[in-house]
């Protein structure tokens, strides 16, 4: 008889970490299969913002998510370097959503009434206030939405925090193993075959960020998600200070300690292509330059992309197969990978274990826009 | 009206390089695709020996097969040079498989007898006179076959030697597309389904390395290889001076330019995991102060692994599928696919054009061990 | 008129950091210069050891010193954290001094003696004691002095917290900036002459490391230092799982966060060569394997060197200058400079302000050793 | 007694590697000290163009000194190529030296002129003329210098050719050694004495680059040098080709092998921070786009920056010291340095034996300029 895993995770990143994590807590015997190495892909590349706010506008079910989760982080900051030692550099120094015209300064307004409704913090900052609060701030920015529970994280230490809390809780994680089927009969899921061979479970979570979608497609259920490049790099100063990560249309600054800068990132959507090309630090560099002019005195780091897995109506797919009991996914975070984590990861341990979650999760169901079933 | 390439080369190493580089110059608009980045595999790992007799003992199809590729370098190096400016760095100084006991010595003499009649050049050089040749070499050996011919590249280099010399006459190369499946149909291939779209071809060639299997799966043919992992490492010395490439019984010497040496190969069956252990450095380096004491003054470099792809009978694969016209197979030359890369390509190109092979390939074809066809 | 700082630091190390960042919290305006980069030399080599009671038997000034700044390491982990948001991974799991023959296992029971009088925890495991506690070690290991209290930390990170929270605290720091001689006159010091102009200050800090003595030397003070080269490697295991940093004579094994273990170090006496041999990899894994066998299945990471200055007498220097009033001195903490880095900015910031410091710093004066004064 | 070697020559970048490689083949026993590693400073971040008509406007002793060494690359390749098996990677495809407006395209037409004058080829291109020939260059380039002659190396790969040529005729190389004074006594050189001891030679040549000047100060000599930083990057593209260098006001692209173009270099005077900065990728980025808009295609490589030692009147120094015999200095060199390598090998060696040189040195002695001889 072979061994039986009370759960197989597939992906190696931030949300199989958080998910895997979320099992071992509660005594299942888990296995982590990645097909590279950990962290490698998107959840390596993220900046690491907890944009509850600054991402979503206010209403809608993301945006229920998205605060939930990001309320998880104090707590789950403790336990991970508890159990780890890993320190996920949690920061909660708010963040600034500047405008840099008129109609985003109005648009912003209008959020903020909506996230107060809500219940969260939100509050208008004049230009001159932003700059009194980050001198290095350009005159360019005529105001801001300031968000002060919106903080980060260092993306790849939370992604390795998860994972390492994990085996710390029994859990096997094994690189290199590549799924490439499911183990499907009956309307039910009993393992996946790999390159290593084959592993038994009557739970199966995908967890595969954008390259979901091409093993599930396997099972009849075409995943309407898609690959989004997003380039960034980074800068190091120790005289030309920002405290708050700033947030803009089409550029953002997560500074990190030790005077580190992550500016981020462009958008390319429909490729799994990781180069970094010129136009995208290009880009990147001119919208760093207009939020904050001195940023060319600081030193120039490195340039990198990742791949993250959008949907067609922009909502996460967290749920169970429509047609195979037992096979779970959770993809298509996109931008919010990061940020989304740990309430995935406690959503879906309850959808493996048959608890009732603590959210609606109808509207992340994974057959919502299914256009072929066959 | 899709265009349609007169060929697709799936992988993009030392195979798919020579491939496409061979069609190239024949004429045909060829397009070459990768899954991750070009010469990132078992291409980019290998030490670059070209043993076409310290390999193979001078009998059998496989010796004919690497002589016959073993003679193409010369003239190789050169059209790679002209067409591309990179060196491939062929060094033809020699090799020296080394004996360290008696049985090994019996056994290279009467190596040597075999490759003589074959019309080889090969010597027996005692301790001592391996000693002459190179100071550095320990007591321990008791004599060599000194292989003339036997010379060695800089693998990198030829890979992408290949793959540039390719582009510069038209070959389109694309990074980080894989392909999921073939577009088969009346036993024909059409051409291949991708994570970037579809692209045609009545010729699709597969040069996939160890992961050649997998994909082929899908076709119905289960070809009989496996993955093999090989570990080395290098380190550099400009006082230790080894001019010629030893080999022995579970380790080489490679010396480079600079004054670097690699030292490979581990033999590890049956994984995909590109870790090096400690075990694997450990090994080689107690083989390599046996073989060169001194080498423990040398700089330490770096260590790495390459996934090879083996094949039951130790054969590669070289042919066209079994059912599917137009679908052929380029795979399986474990240690030796930097040797055979020059013959590989033209015979390839040969039988993707229609024309007569320069040599037998029925000890090559892709259905002589298939053990499953559904 | 030029600007004259408050006291001027000459090194970027753990050392330099430490007495800048305690002069800056007593409000001083200091300039920190760095030749390289910072972190770049020992401090960003070392393995983070605690060894306050594994280093030293037990008496002297030398144990004073070091136990007294270990004491001091869990305050200063929250300020840097709270200052700079670095975490310098301070881990308090103790210690085991192994022992693998009766000689050594007959000494340390010694010294357990020892320290007990001097008021320190220190307990004899016996061989089996030390399997039950850490399951991976060897069945060589005779028996083990257990030192609770001896803990470790991520040394680059502590030089980076400490030179990130100086910053904080309005501390300049110039890297690539090489201080070529000082401004002496009338038996005082009054600044440095660097490749990037002159600055000012009547206290000037030197503490370079292995470097300082050339520096000193135009000063007319031979300091007896001397480089000694440590080389270094590290492995990382998520099954073979080391909770306890292990001491043994010529081996240590330090487990990090995220299943990495640093093996070090060798000790090459008198070079400033930092390249790594393949010597010194070779005994310290023929060490290690001695120590925990399961090591061999670890995945190699990279291996690297550090230059660490020692003494004639293997105490660091603390003092001023025997002729020259405010030019101050701190090196030659040899294997020891993490540990002894809180102790050493502190008691040097004492002086600098002309304060008694909190230890006799007789043993440690700077012309103690004195062979040439002219 | 200790050894006397030939010649010492103190630096191990081009310069100090080319004046080895000439003693050496003359028949010297040559010892060669480098403070680092070997090509680790401006020759191993050159882009390796041979600008000696694009950088120079043709007249004056340092476009004879150019033009002279430019013309002994193509034998210089060969040897190096022989004697180590280091391909330099020289280019004869010339150099476009395009201008942009009516001013450049006046004065480059004048530059022709006394080109040909002193024998030279050097063409006007036209706007048309020049995308005819290079089809990615850009509408704004209005003409062109068409300097046939003007070719390029690979820096790094002709410093360590020079090296490991030096290397197989003998020269003994030492890394990590740090000269600090030398032996001076009536009149003469006898040695220097350095971090590792002392070293004997009657000739001493120093070709330190921007670190000369400060090695140089305590003989009592001056030298009126300083550091200039210049920042690259690099880009890869297969599909935007490029062939003749590009040499503009302000940003050159210079094509490598497989598809790499280098853009370089920005002019930081007075500096000896290796740091490349935001605003330096920004400057040459935008530069870099109005020659070649398709660049921001390219995928981004890396960036990086090199010291440069420039001098008051332009020209390098060359000769022996004014009150020291048997001490020889050879820097100053500026962007010029990987051109002015192999003449500058020949002389200093002419110079050591004592032979009249092939060039009249008057206009690089090293009293030239001098300000201050104490």
């Amino acid at each position: 008889m072979s061994y039986v895993y009370d759960a197989i995770v597939v992906g190696g990143g931030v949300i199989g970490g958080a998910i895997a994590y979320n099992l071992a807590k509660r005594g299942g015997k888990v296995l982590l299969l990645e097909k590279e190495r950990l962290a490698s892909k998107a959840s390596g590349a993220a900046a690491g913002m907890l944009g509850a706010q600054a991402e979503m506008d206010g209403e809608g079910s993301l945006f229920q998510l998205a605060r939930k989760s990001r309320a998880m982080f104090t707590q789950l900051a403790g336990e991970i370097k508890e159990t780890s030692g890993i320190d996920i550099e949690l920061i909660n120094k708010g963040m600034l959503k500047v405008a840099l015209n008129e109609q985003q300064q109005h648009e912003y307004k209008r959020v903020i009434a909506i996230q107060r409704q809500s219940g969260e913090q939100a509050d208008w900052m004049t230009g001159e206030e932003v700059r009194r609060k980050e001198p290095v701030l350009s005159d360019a920015i005529t105001g801001a939405m300031h968000l002060e529970k919106d903080g980060q994280v260092e993306a790849t230490q939370l992604t390795l925090g998860f994972l390492k809390s994990a085996v710390a809780r029994g859990v096997v994680i094994k690189e290199f193993v590549e799924v490439y089927y499911f183990q499907l009969s009956k309307g039910k899921v009993s393992g996946v075959v790999t390159n290593e061979g084959n592993f038994y479970s009557e739970n199966v979570i995908v967890a595969g960020g954008a390259w979901s979608k091409k093993l599930l497609s396997k099972t009849g259920l075409q995943l309407d998600t898609y690959p989004v490049k997003g380039e960034c790099f980074s800068v190091v100063s120790h005289s030309q200070i920002l405290t708050t990560t700033v947030f803009s249309h089409g550029c953002y600054l997560v500074p990190k300690k030790w005077g580190r800068i992550i500016v981020g990132a462009t958008v390319k959507p429909r490729t799994f292509c990781k180069k970094v090309t010129v136009e995208g630090i290009s880009i990147l560099m001119e919208q760093a330059k207009k939020l904050m002019p001195s940023i060319v005195e600081a030193e120039w780091e490195r340039a990198w992309a990742g791949i993250r897995p959008q949907t067609a109506d922009g909502l996460p797919y967290l749920g169970e197969h429509p047609i195979y009991k037992g096979l779970f996914i959770a993809t298509g975070h996109f931008r919010n990978g990061i940020l989304l984590s740990p309430i995935t990861g406690e959503v879906i341990a309850d959808l493996v274990e048959g608890k009732p979650t603590s959210l609606n999760l109808e509207p992340f169901r994974v057959d919502r826009l299914v256009r072929q079933l066959t």
